[in-house]
């Protein structure tokens, strides 16, 4: 089927209008109706093949939720009509380790991403979810619990999953002390969900003009990182640390901030190496750890969490018309907290 | 009671005798007769003040055995003659929260060092093992089980428990693949001590003249890193890299060994920061964590696994007065693994 979607003609040119083809849904595949794509950070460095590479045209979006408009066969997990989810990969080997553990984004032979990838079997591209549809096999479909407004549930699918998965696979809970470092798209759902999860939770920040902001997402307190002494006054407070930044920054100074044993995890990465210290690490047992989305299982898990404790992401609802300026914002750290395309907006951009 | 030592008089001074004055035990304390001392890299950062300061005169050693010489009226767990070790301290607040836990090498108002600290009580400077005899609270002192030769024993006091403890807390387990990085006093200790624990077990060392001594201490594998194709070899190879090089080196290219979910345990002190990648360890799950020493009761342990599994340090005996010469031999590498003191070589000393 003719689908309309943005796209990006060459690494670093402005996304416009064009037409992809979505096949009809093989014996497991689920035919989707996109309502909602989130716009990730990621999907500027791909799209700018800041990453080193890429597949282009390129339609990124990997925060895609919607409605189910058709099913293959064999489909016995999903019918016509169900609310469900996509993302940040399609598709994995199935048997490695990872596969079989259910840690897909592991995968030993590599995740077959969203968008920005080849489809294991027919080797095309893939394309994600700045589009009206998107088919994709029914083990790699999320469902979208009732109760979460749609548009918001979006950008759980990446944003939310990066940030609830190491805080349970590290096991955050309640009475934890814990650090929110970054309030963008990851920052301002590592608060929202830690505090569901009981934890007492710190924002800390560059910018103490997000104070207003953290308070009311659930931050229990605020503290502003340009301000040197807040780096005296928080030592050895913290069980975690989740650093969402993305540009490089001064690990040592963080893991300072932890308790002994404590647990300083990685969501963001920044595009250098930044220079580490043994001796934050030694002197309180203390453990710096990465963490990479989650697997299927853990993000129908963090679906259904978010639903039971009312979280959904903080939204600016935009037509895909407004895609370049959005990307424009986001760089600028102009967005609370996420893009959001509304995917009925391509009906008028077509018109 | 007047004691011969061997003291560096001022920073950066050679060791030469001293006298010092051990006081008759008190209540709690046992006086021991020092029948050897391990000879640690940290004395010679400490007796050169090259970790910033230091107390001088400086009577180094903190891998102290010997036997029990006479016990204060109220010790309940030693008696005259029994065979005994002390390690890198010999008190803590005993209040804190780590103290309560047994890991009071992390206690919050600071361990009392062996050497080069200030007693709690009087506030008299700490001397170490570089002696004949010393006086410690009961509590601090660990029983040197029969069956480890009383010399190789002495090292297990910090190199061992250094290396043993976070394996232990980490849980290398039988089967899992562990690499050491660094064949020096913690490293050969790494070797024995996890190959006890069923551990598969590769050195990583810059020296391929090693791997013939690797194979004999018990590692079952040897592989140089001077050659690039190692990295590429055992990438995502390990469950456990055990890092004891104190020299600053590439953190990211170990991190890289490690299967998902591994985790690379430092305990060498590069005196400089080097340049972390978050990649590594978001794209595995891994974990980058440090260890210092180790509690009483996990150092009791230690020594009571090192008795079952025949585990002991490889030594180089050697008289005080060699000591200077061992220090430059030690800075060259020049040492298989560790030099031990023959405490008896003081009354020779002082002939």
């Amino acid at each position: 089927m003719s689908t309309p979607a943005y796209a990006a003609a060459e690494a670093k040119s402005l996304l416009a209008p064009w037409t992809i083809e979505r096949r009809a849904p093989a014996a497991h595949e689920v035919q989707i109706e996109i309502r909602y794509c989130g716009v990730c950070h990621s999907d500027i460095h791909q799209a700018r093949a800041e990453w080193g590479g890429g597949i282009f045209p390129m339609v990124p979006g990997h925060e895609i939720v919607g409605h189910v408009g058709a099913v293959g066969s064999a489909v016995s997990r999903f019918k016509v009509g169900d609310t469900v989810g996509v993302g940040c990969f399609v598709d994995s080997c199935r048997e490695c380790a990872a596969c079989r553990e259910g840690v897909e984004q592991y995968c030993s032979g590599g995740m077959t991403a969203t968008y920005n990838s080849l489809e294991r079997g027919t080797q095309q591209p893939t394309y994600g979810g700045y589009s009206t549809r998107v088919v994709v096999d029914e083990n790699y479909v999320l469902r979208v619990p009732a109760g979460i407004p749609l548009d918001r549930a979006a950008p759980l699918l990446c944003a939310g999953i990066t940030v609830y998965s190491p805080m349970r696979h590290y096991g955050v809970k309640a009475g934890d002390r814990l650090a929110v470092v970054g309030l963008g798209g990851l920052g301002h759902m590592g608060v929202k969900i830690a505090r569901a999860m009981g934890a007492h939770v710190t924002v800390l920040s560059t910018s103490p003009s997000k104070r207003d902001d953290a308070l009311k997402l659930g931050a229990d307190d605020f503290e502003p990182t340009g301000d040197k002494q807040t780096f005296k006054k928080l030592a050895g407070q913290f069980d975690f640390i989740l650093d969402t930044v993305s540009a490089p920054h001064d690990y040592n100074a963080y893991l300072g901030l932890l308790k002994r044993d404590g647990t300083m995890i990685l969501v963001g990465m920044p595009d250098q190496p930044t220079p580490l210290s043994a001796g934050p690490l030694i002197m309180g047992r203390r453990r710096l750890v990465g963490s990479l989305i989650g697997g299927i299982r853990e993000t129908q898990e963090m679906l259904d969490f978010c639903a039971v404790h009312n979280v959904a992401s903080d939204i600016e609802l935009i037509p895909i018309s407004k895609i370049n300026e959005a990307y424009e914002r986001m760089i600028k750290g102009d967005v609370r907290y996420r893009f959001v395309i509304d995917c009925a907006s391509f009906a008028k951009a077509s018109a």
